[in-house]
């Protein structure tokens, strides 16, 4: 059996409907995967995440490395166990947390955030040294120096037992020379060997490596970087890095790499475009060709008050937090099937819960945007299965809901 | 049909078992009823609160009145409409906030907080005036200068639909003159024949007043307080106040008020202990013949990381945050039927979890806790019914799960 068993191709697009086959279970695909950063999504349950559609979940390999330690989950019998999630994970590699602390500007232009805080809201830890055997940084829990290269990577995330383990990587800025981006994206396939040849020896069983693909905004080192990870030996392709100033030239970038990644013996691996997450590049991304999607977005949107609702004019957003809602004496979202919905509360309620801060309403905003995403996703793949992706996505980015 | 239908009676105390018939449903008594403060029981929804067992929540007059606002909640059909929750609803009657705002440590006694934190933990507003028609006030919201007087709180209470409405009280602190006490209660007498009077007018139907007994930790005046109460017209009494310093005479207090309210007419009406809900007050107050109960203890407790336990010594509760359960690969509580502890979390997991000050975790333990006290109050009222509830309360107090 492939690790990606391609059951429907879209005849207009690059996009392919089938199963991801793991250790831990099937992900039917293409998937959004929700961020379960500190082994946990935030508000809810495992077994509440997978009841709203979702087969895989991705933990996060930097943060759990500093606290509580992967040597305390595998002691505990890995990542799965501690949380209580049955199905499959993956877990990225702790590059891109590493260099958003030392480059600063990675995770402010990717995430749009303000500069001088890092990945997943937290103050910025500091980097001391960036070297070919890794990187030296502080910890932002305690300011003890902490040290992860290629080898520390693959071995958090072999104590952490994901089903997918993604390689350490440099996530290359928007903001620095090609000749930076081209050296760092060198280093970036000199890791990769690191890792596979460390996975290799130590890797757990079941495991699958995904390499990633980096080269900034430039077609030919993007290209270049596609092919290396092509030839090497790693099971599935994830596209990371900075993919540019607008969305637009993002939907380039991952072309450039889809592209390659369609010819050979890779084009049966699957593909997972790293921190992506917004209505309209997930329609964008499964057209490109990727299996799978990670992002905050669905989860951070709701913390923050905000809906996502089918509304592409408004970036499928709706701010509970806005005046305009005190009085709304109707639903988040007519006909919406979500348990958030279902149970009736209006927008004037949940713009006072949002207002008043309460948990509850993070809570139910982030139910409705996960369970939005993954109606979005299952019709998508319906789509593909039935030959009916153009006008399936043609109707969700005029504001069909899914 | 009586308010309160009696239905079994210890014979070796004050406890008796029955049910509380209100206009949106029937309360199992005794009872306890958690707090639903700002609209929401924190971290929670409504229908997860009935299915762990409970009948009556508890929304809080001070916080809806300085927003949304009554009007908005009335005009949105009532806080039971505005927040789904169907059952019946007791609303407090903003006293307690108010008065505690101007003594400041009246709530700091009560609640055991540091100082200058108001109720809630919002940080305290400030109290203009205290005259015989009311209190005027700065809101914590804004600043704004506002005025609740007996005949507010009951207009706040109508708007909102409560089943249960309480009468405008001066809390008075347990470190002030007798004097000031006893001019206080009586004035908090004058004020009840003033909300018993615009509730006669203006009151809901099917609202149901309670009148509250204060009087300090002086005998005299509390029980003169309560046949005051009693002598009223009001449909159920609450004790309120400061209790005493510590448990021994809060049971004293307690105890006076029920002795009072046992006699004539009175006996058959339904008892509120306010802001009590430790599990050995509850056993007390049981006993002493309290039919329901509310506080934030379960809840809050919940978001401070830590778990009811069957430990009297160490007060039912277990600190999930101390180091000694970063390796604890063991239950939070070893058979335990709750929702959060079925799902099989670890120690070890919770306390990661609160270290990492993950939601996730504040709700796991809210639920827990209010299904243990839900467990607790409905082992009470069966015990109450089969005539052994002195051996059911010392094996409680003992360390006996409910």
């Amino acid at each position: 059996m492939p690790l990606l068993d391609v059951r429907s191709r879209d005849p207009g697009s690059r996009a392919r409907a089938g199963v991801l086959h793991l250790a831990h279970g099937p992900v039917r695909t293409p998937a959004f995967v929700p961020l379960a950063t500190k082994a946990a999504i935030k508000t809810l349950e495992p077994h509440e995440v997978a009841a709203l559609g979702y087969d895989m979940v991705l933990g996060n390999t930097f943060h759990l490395f500093l606290a509580p330690g992967h040597d305390l989950i595998g002691g505990l019998g890995g990542l799965h166990r501690f949380m209580r999630w049955d199905g499959p994970i993956i877990t990225d590699s702790g590059g891109f947390q590493v260099f958003s602390m030392g480059h600063g500007a990675v995770a402010d232009e990717i995430k749009g955030r303000a500069p001088g805080v890092g990945a997943d809201g937290h103050r910025a830890g500091r980097v001391s040294a960036i070297e070919e055997r890794g990187v030296t940084f502080r910890s932002y829990l305690d300011g003890a120096e902490r040290f992860m290269g290629p080898e520390t990577s693959m071995e958090v995330q072999a104590a952490l037992g994901s089903d997918i383990a993604l390689v350490f990587d440099e996530c290359t800025p928007f903001n620095v020379s090609r000749d930076y981006t081209a050296r760092s994206t060198e280093r970036t396939h000199r890791w990769l060997e690191r890792c596979l040849a460390w996975h290799g020896e130590h890797g757990p069983p079941g495991q699958v490596v995904y390499g990633i693909v980096q080269g900034g905004v430039h077609e030919d080192l993007r290209r270049e970087s596609s092919q290396v990870i092509a030839a090497s030996g790693c099971d599935g392709v994830a596209i990371g890095g900075s993919l540019g100033e607008h969305k637009a030239q993002m939907y380039e970038v991952v072309d450039w790499a889809a592209d390659e990644l369609e010819r050979g013996a890779a084009a049966g691996r699957p593909r997972h475009l790293l921190g992506i997450g917004d209505i309209d590049d997930l329609l964008r991304g499964v057209e490109l060709g990727m299996d799978t999607f990670d992002c905050a977005m669905p989860t951070r949107l709701g913390r923050h008050g905000m809906a996502i609702v089918p509304d592409p004019e408004r970036r499928w957003r709706l701010d509970l937090g806005k005046a305009r809602h005190k009085l709304a004496d109707e639903p988040l979202m007519e006909g919406c099937p979500c348990p958030a919905c279902a149970a009736g509360y209006s927008r004037a309620y949940l713009h006072y819960l949002v207002r008043a801060r309460e948990v509850t309403a993070m809570r139910l905003l982030t139910i409705h945007n996960l369970a939005y995403v993954a109606r979005l996703m299952a019709s998508l793949r319906a789509a593909i299965g039935d030959g009916t992706l153009a006008a399936r996505v043609a109707a969700l980015r005029g504001g069909a809901a899914p």
